[in-house]
């Protein structure tokens, strides 16, 4: 699966390697390659083919353009006027090694990728394709999606819950409900698995950025506190945290309908919790 | 066609207005209201209307999607690592406005509105999305769209017309072959139409740089010069760029294919080609 995820996302950049400015051209494959667990094209994927899969052309490029809408918040919030974040999957930061201007416009460029993408995938089933589109859009967008999310931050009342669920929980219900579309299937079964996942994720990222390293997680922690921003870990303390990540998870599990791929499905829902925890806490977890 | 077009843009923001943090959703209101010429959805309708017209929900959407993708831009290059603008159609730029964090949010929002507007229409001829939703990426993208323009400021070498075509022409080719797509017809000869236009407003674009006040033009002057931009003002001078701009409005009225509404799309390309001279120069180019 992994294979077809980083061809995929390789022929996304296709025409980005013919033509365009070969500055913003390395900044495009900095952003993407090596890219992290691919999370959410895997779930994407995975509730497709739970979905019958066809035809799979269109589930591999609607996961593919969630990897690159997440990819595309990744170098934005990395900006000096956001997070000021000099280090991303252990490596610069996209503006630290390119400048800001580069990362200004290789996150634009990510968003247009990830669209063109779908519509190129889109002659395998035409009639798919507004709903997939704007689930796409609202998922990354300005009233409950990534762009909401960070938003959020600018805001002097925030309501952590919609906060989390914007900036998180959206593109990961994207990935199971876009799972499904692709394939012709009702999403609606499927949001509750997206939620307590983006949920899980969310919290065992309080739980990184409390307890790992810069290095051992590949970029700054320790951000939340230095910002005051919401953290599961300081509202629940560590073990608190770690009890309430795997309550999620075990609410994901339960939470996939009756299909033929039921159990394949439950076996990756726990294989992405289980990358979730922090090495240095993989004890009080286990 | 004015009011069609800012009704549209209005429910563009519907989802904004209903959820999206205030200070972005006053950023996004900023950005595109009130708006300039809306030259490029008027050219897509007209198009579109030129080619029958049907659905005309779809030609709108459209239209209104080249709209917001145009805001964003305008949104980004005025951020203080590129243009640093701090005026835009006579107000304050929206980073002055609203801060460098929710002018890169809100020019994010657009790309993603754009792209929503035309999901939300696809219902109305599924079968021309694939096609469109490709025009409009790649209008916009880094391999020859608009974040590519942007992007070959940062290369020690550019092609000039390579780079206008980028920064400017692709938006317009967009509109002439969008409009066509949307009405169900074969986008090739409205190619020719599109591309003279975009050259046309580059020179003229030059030509405000070089000749308006800050004032009459809404936005900074004399920028080409103090950032070693290319201009066809330095390349040709002032008569030069003048000739230029009214042989490519020539060539565009020439290119408008045989076709119901030939006259009055003629008549269209005019009107837009004298709201492009500087009113310090109109007198000039009579």
């Amino acid at each position: 699966m992994k294979t077809r995820i980083e061809a995929s996302l390789q022929a996304a950049l296709e025409g980005v390697d013919r033509d365009a400015p070969p500055r913003l051209r390395a900044a495009l494959h900095h952003a993407v390659f090596p890219g992290g667990a691919r999370v959410r094209p895997r779930l994407a994927l995975a509730v497709s083919g739970a979905c019958g899969g066809h035809p799979p052309g269109l589930a591999l490029a609607t996961g593919c353009a969630l990897e690159l809408l997440h990819c595309a918040s990744l170098v934005h919030d990395d900006l000096p006027c956001f997070d000021d974040a000099d280090l991303r999957r252990g490596r610069p930061s996209v503006h630290k090694a390119f400048g800001e201007p580069l990362a200004v416009l290789a996150g634009d460029a990510l968003i247009l990728l990830a669209f063109e993408t779908v519509a190129r995938s889109g002659h395998l089933a035409p009639e798919r394709l507004p709903a997939l589109m704007t689930l796409l859009a609202e998922a990354a967008g300005p009233a409950r999606g990534l762009v909401a999310g960070q938003a959020w931050e600018s805001e002097p009342e925030v309501d952590v819950a919609r906060y989390h669920r914007a900036k998180t929980g959206a593109l990961f219900v994207a990935a199971t409900r876009g799972g499904a579309l692709a394939a012709g299937a009702d999403p609606q079964p499927w949001t509750h698995v997206g939620m307590r996942l983006g949920e899980a994720y969310q919290v065992a990222d309080d739980l990184c950025d409390a307890h790992a390293t810069a290095e051992s997680a590949g970029k700054p922690t320790q951000c939340d506190v230095r910002n005051d921003r919401p953290s599961a870990v300081t509202r629940l303390g560590t073990a608190g945290a770690l009890a309430r990540l795997q309550d999620l998870v075990a609410e994901a599990v339960e939470a996939v309908p009756a299909c033929e791929g039921q159990d394949a499905l439950r076996d990756l829902v726990v294989k992405i919790a289980e990358r979730l925890v922090p090495a240095s806490l993989q004890h009080a977890a286990a």
